[in-house]
């Protein structure tokens, strides 16, 4: 069998089988994943040595400490994969629920209710603990899915998936309902990209080449979960003790995530007064400042200066731009110009500038005193989370069990025809 | 200006202008839709000759008569597309509205709200009335519009185009927001299709053909506007008396159209007192019928054989494939298999057959004992339509207002910061 064939067979037992699927009790669905689970726990040794190996190619390859890091598991990485699954479990099943019904005048009854898409497809790199989370996101949404991880994590992410099929076994699911490409052969991503016929939608998560690539390729809808610029603004009026707070929360409290302030505003009538102080416990905190000049004028300290490229850098690490601006106007301009469209927040008292970022920036999730950092599933009570849409179609911002389905109209006549 | 950087600079401008439309007041959206329509009507005279030109050269190119009754605009027509415009501004304004809102455990107020989505791009074919619909949709839900019709109406589409356009500029709204590719040069759209950093959504209106060229090429979000090989299946449990109305209205009040019935099955207990009455009925509509062998030899006209072809065919016409089902099973099975998850119908007395139809067919709409013809914006309620999806991404089945928008999070703190 070619390898497009080998992949055409995946995808297309995988689509028949999501009709399955999507009929699927909550009750099954919960115990298939607290199996997956404890299959996880019981095989952890099994999983490390696997793990061991990858780590092995890794440096041998020389791959960075930040890919080896995303890579390893260990005993309490397993556990927290369990855990997570278990969560999934615990979540209300978003399947079949009416998400609105009415009726019209000739005694139609509408329902419009959730259903699930179809079959996922997940193309990401390194993070082996990515195929438990997808593999129990997608599984309670009632999707099957289609795994594509990278090869560094080959072996790390078989011995995940073994687990995880053997608990679909022993619940008589269909074994396509889930499935890991398993060749390391860049051409089986294309070929899968263009199963339209039997694949429903691409999640792409990884760096902005894998995206961009994904995109170009696709024949398949592709929901993209893109880098963060984010932003705080610090307003005119703002309390400055809590702006100060929260542009060190939103930096530190872990600069390597997409949510992370990447970008510093400051308006100008208050620059002198926030910028020396804040940018001290900014560099107690390790943080590098890159300045514009006006910043730089303020802080006597030595700090770089920031061009152009620094303002449209994710660094996801202990690196920020500061930018003093004439203005909110300029301060949202600034944002959406240069901005990913995720996460920026503003600090002030101003309720009527309060109101204008929140229209007129135009991300994902834009916030009102409060820290950048609370953009996720969890913290926004929707339980797990397969990733943050940076797209504006389909979904945007968190993307959790309900954003993986789509709907039906149910229609309820009495002989209607029409007129 | 290469065609390259002409279409660049219309989808730059588009994208500009799209945030100053997401601002606007209803009030101001609706007065320029009343101007629309007001000097669509003013403008009878140019439009028509206008359209007059475009009949000749499609009578010379020798079009199909299909594409030239599409294609005619005449007095009736234009005052149907300016009472379409008023109707839209008659609806609510879909942008702004708080979808859902909620306060999590540590103070922070979450409000899901619906805003535009930037930029549609629609492409689509022969019929001029387009060009007035999806300004008036997309303007009302605050998007930027960029349009590619069909070159055979490329003059009638200007006539139009200019009349819509006026009534922006005389409420100083930037020009921009409303585009119309006016080459007929291919490669347009091929540089249209991979401007996916100022164009969001791509809706494809028309044939087969252009739908596919549309997403093999396309870098940007396609919501697919597909064909319908509708079904309406008659159960053993049916009313006959409900079933035969509910066919012929079905196959014959509108045959031209994508929910009309395009297949009908029959379950077997019930065939030979269902079909000879039905299909004369359907004959005496002049339907020609393509049957199965067992409908044949029950029916003792003669009719056709229907093939696989048929059972896979959009007639769009008075033409319709008869099969005899073994079960709800087999029946559910041939319209997931045969069908384009449009919308399909079960006739029957039986909730559990009901039901299990509505759950394992899975198509946008699903109907039970009613017309697959109510699949549409204004039978649902929502006013004006953009389309129909036949897709499960962002928008399924009819497709306006809020299916042209999009949502962000507004999140209101109070200083909270992530631990």
């Amino acid at each position: 069998m070619s390898l497009k064939e080998q992949i055409l067979k995946i995808a297309k037992q995988a689509k028949q089988s999501s009709n399955k699927l999507a009929l699927l009790s909550r009750e099954t669905k919960d115990g298939v994943l607290k199996d997956m689970a404890s299959n996880l726990e019981e095989n952890k040794e099994a999983i490390i040595q696997a793990n061991q190996k990858d780590l092995r190619l890794a440096k041998l390859k020389k791959y960075s400490q930040a890919i080896i890091d995303r890579l390893t598991l260990n005993d309490k990485r397993i556990s927290q994969m369990a855990d997570s699954l278990r969560e999934v479990a615990n979540l209300a099943n978003p399947v079949g629920e009416v998400m609105r019904s009415w009726t019209m005048p000739n005694g139609l009854l509408i329902k419009k209710v959730r259903v699930p898409i179809g079959t996922v497809g997940i193309i990401y790199e390194s993070r082996p603990d990515v195929t438990a989370d997808c593999i129990g996101l997608c599984l309670k949404s009632g999707n099957s899915v289609i795994l594509k991880g990278g090869s560094e994590a080959l072996n790390s992410n078989l011995a995940i998936f073994k687990c995880l099929r053997d608990a679909l076994i022993k619940h008589k699911i269909p074994e396509a309902a889930i499935n890991l490409i398993s060749t390391t052969d860049r051409k089986a991503l294309d070929f899968l990209l263009r199963m339209d016929s039997f694949v429903d939608l691409i999640i792409p998560r990884g760096g902005e080449g894998l995206i961009r690539k994904v995109v170009k390729k696709s024949r398949i809808p592709v929901v993209k979960h893109y880098k963060g610029i984010c932003h705080v603004y610090v307003d005119s009026d703002a309390d400055l003790n809590m702006a100060e707070n929260i542009c060190l929360n939103a930096k530190v409290q872990r600069p390597g995530v997409c949510n992370a302030m990447e970008s510093m505003l400051v308006h100008r009538d208050i620059a002198i007064r926030f910028l020396p102080g804040m940018i001290k416990k900014l560099q107690e905190s390790s943080v590098e400042i890159r300045g514009c000049p006006v910043t730089r004028k303020i802080v006597k300290a030595k700090i770089k200066l920031a061009t152009v490229k620094d303002y449209a850098t994710e660094y996801l690490d202990l690196i920020l731009s500061v930018k003093v601006v004439e203005s909110l106007d300029a301060a949202i301009e600034h944002v959406n110009k240069y901005g990913t469209h995720h996460s920026d927040s503003i600090v002030t008292d101003d309720e009527t500038s309060a109101n204008e970022f929140l229209k007129r920036v135009d991300s994902a999730c834009v916030y009102v005193n409060a820290s950048t950092r609370f953009t996720d599933g969890n913290q926004f009570g929707m339980g797990a989370e397969i990733g943050i849409s940076t797209d504006k179609i389909h979904a945007r911002g968190p993307m959790a069990l309900e954003e993986l389905c789509s709907y039906k109209y149910q229609i309820y006549g009495s002989g209607q025809i029409r007129q």
